[in-house]
């Protein structure tokens, strides 16, 4: 059911020409209301491609009553040619649905650099208006597919409201602000910028923690509509708990499906003086090709991830550092603890503690290995 | 030759029995004078190894008569007792030389986290003591291999004077401030202060824009001695340009010889406003694993070098950038140019030509590309 789970939403996904192969393609997301708040949020790429440059405009009213999203192409550096299609994609949106084109977010993926055909997009979006439904949800997530294997859904029950979501995302997969694309439907009654409080804190803690393969995209996108046709207006603390935990769950499903990976990996920092320095550690070791390929090979080898860290501006002494893998401190205050051979890295859940010893702060950054796999999904795919 | 081919120093190689294997492991040069003014810098990396703790105090009055070098283990994270073994090496060398531990400098490469025994590296230091020659440079660079799989040296003449050096690195290859292990020699007669600033400009353009991998070592050192036997006192231009050219060669043969690689990438950064903005550039290319990937595909994916450089603070428009690959321009002012199969990116020297149109400052960074070989390296091997 996905985004239409939350009452008062509409969704389709169809096949409208734009990959060869003929899988789904494009996908639409129709809040029927009575009410048309939104917030998004988007790449701090400064690069980014056209349909992050429409949508950011669309936004600024905190109005939304639908979002078309296509796969087979990121229309992103394509000029103003790409800008037209981006545009003439929202018009054929805001036409088949009595709307204003200014109320149509646009979300693309896909290949850099390719110019979509305007034309093959708005007689899908045409076509995808005319299969709306209110079961549409599932063919949705499906249509916003590119190497990833499975799609990516999620609901989530509070106390008369729901909300729905749907991702995509398997590579080029470190969000800054946002990942890749998502949609977020509720039915709760809320303004816009209450969704925009919620959605900022969720992405903080869940999207923006995940960082699988150091590479942030120029199309990230995550979308949150409200319909509040549940009629209910829920508590501001349990909605943004709904809403983290919605996007908690869509961040740890892209991560699991990253290309090529074979261990989803949780870096948890603690003892930090500040959330930003614990941020910081657990992201350099994510970055760490050299850690990466070590977890790949099963090797808990505790020594890449202090020479990771000691490339940090965060405030602790490498020298008082301990370092567990899965349950095993391996180094204790800078120095070797228990033997390498009594960790078990064989499962895809990989668990690494640094503990600085410097505060009171904590932190989890989502990443993966580096595998063989991923080499080859990313030499041999031009995406 | 190498670094006993200025006049003044002499050198060994033995295997002290540090490597398993068997092969050598243990490098000593020595300076024999007239003079013994030296320069060094080290890793940046805060996590500094034992070695480094030591030979930076060693430099600081600028006279350095020996350098002991080990592969087998980088001694880094190994406690006090790991010092003790550093002290005990330099002591070692000051025995068998008749100078003093203070003028010892002590690098070491491998493992981090063993720890390394402080017998063998004793006796070792004795043995090679009693082989040194004016021949024994080959020997040293053969050494302080580790992955490498060639010794990498360099001679450059001046007018009556020379500079030789080694260097041995092939992975955790993105120094900041030095590479790896470096020994640098010259019989010119020049004081430690003017050694400083001649390594210090020369590495700032070689060694520091040399970026493998991404992953900072915490054993980085590279060192310069000058024995003054030549008794010439070089011009300072012609001395820095010597020393950069000697460091330059170094830098690309470690490039070259780069764990798995299979393209020596330089990424030239063109039109920035200024050398750090054409760095800054430069490196988020060199980091970006897609496009590493990429070129390991043969593929011209100009897309992911946009999205690479959207993610930096320097200064240009990302609409206005051109990128050529090997002399064709794939993408102009934001917009795909030439076709992606007009590149051909089958040689293993690579040129990506990034051209901001902000300015007029410009820098190249050194990179390599991601591949099976280096995942499987770097898994299978613990370094």
């Amino acid at each position: 059911m996905t985004v239409t789970a939350p009452a008062g939403f509409e969704a389709a996904g169809i096949a409208a020409g734009i990959k060869r192969s003929g899988a789904l393609d494009l996908a639409l997301v129709v809040n029927r209301g009575p009410s048309a708040a939104a917030a998004a949020v988007f790449t701090s790429n400064r690069a980014k491609a056209n349909p992050i440059l429409w949508s950011q405009q669309v936004i600024l009213d905190g109005v939304v009553s639908a979002v078309v999203l296509n796969s087979g192409g990121a229309n992103c550096f394509t000029g103003p040619e790409g800008f037209q299609v981006t545009h003439r994609t929202a018009e054929a949106a805001a036409s088949a649905l009595g709307i204003a084109a200014g109320d149509v977010l646009v979300c693309s993926t896909g290949l850099i650099g390719d110019q979509l055909d305007g034309e093959v997009l708005e007689e899908g979006v045409l076509s995808a208006a005319a299969r709306l439904s209110a079961d549409g949800g599932d063919d949705a997530a499906r249509a916003i597919m590119t190497t990833d294997t499975t799609p990516k859904t999620v609901v989530i029950d509070g106390d008369g409201w729901r909300v729905g979501g749907i991702a995509k995302g398997a590579g080029m997969l470190a969000p800054g602000l946002a990942t890749m694309l998502v949609v977020l439907t509720t039915d709760a009654d809320l303004p816009s910028g209450e969704l925009d409080s919620a959605l900022r804190e969720a992405t903080r803690v869940t999207f923006d923690r995940l960082d699988s393969d150091g590479c942030m995209s120029t199309n990230d996108q995550v979308t949150l509509l409200a319909s509040g046709a549940s009629g209910v207006v829920p508590d501001a603390v349990e909605f943004r708990a709904a809403v983290t935990a919605a996007c908690r769950s869509l961040a740890e499903q892209l991560q699991a499906d990253a290309e090529g990976a074979s261990h989803d990996i949780a870096i948890e920092v603690r003892g930090a003086v500040t959330e930003d320095d614990a941020v910081e550690v657990g992201r350099s070791v994510a970055r760490n090709n050299l850690f990466k390929a070590a977890i790949f090979g099963n090797d808990p080898n505790w020594g890449r991830v202090l020479a990771a860290i000691g490339t940090t501006q965060a405030r602790f002494d490498p020298y008082l550092v301990d370092v567990s893998m899965n349950g095993v401190r391996v180094c204790h205050a800078g120095r070797p603890d228990a033997p390498r051979e009594s960790v078990d890295l064989t499962p895809r859940a990989t668990h690494v503690l640094v503990e600085l010893h410097a505060g009171e702060a904590s932190a989890t950054i989502l990443t993966n290995d580096l595998t063989h796999d991923y080499v080859h999904e990313n030499s041999a795919y031009a995406s």
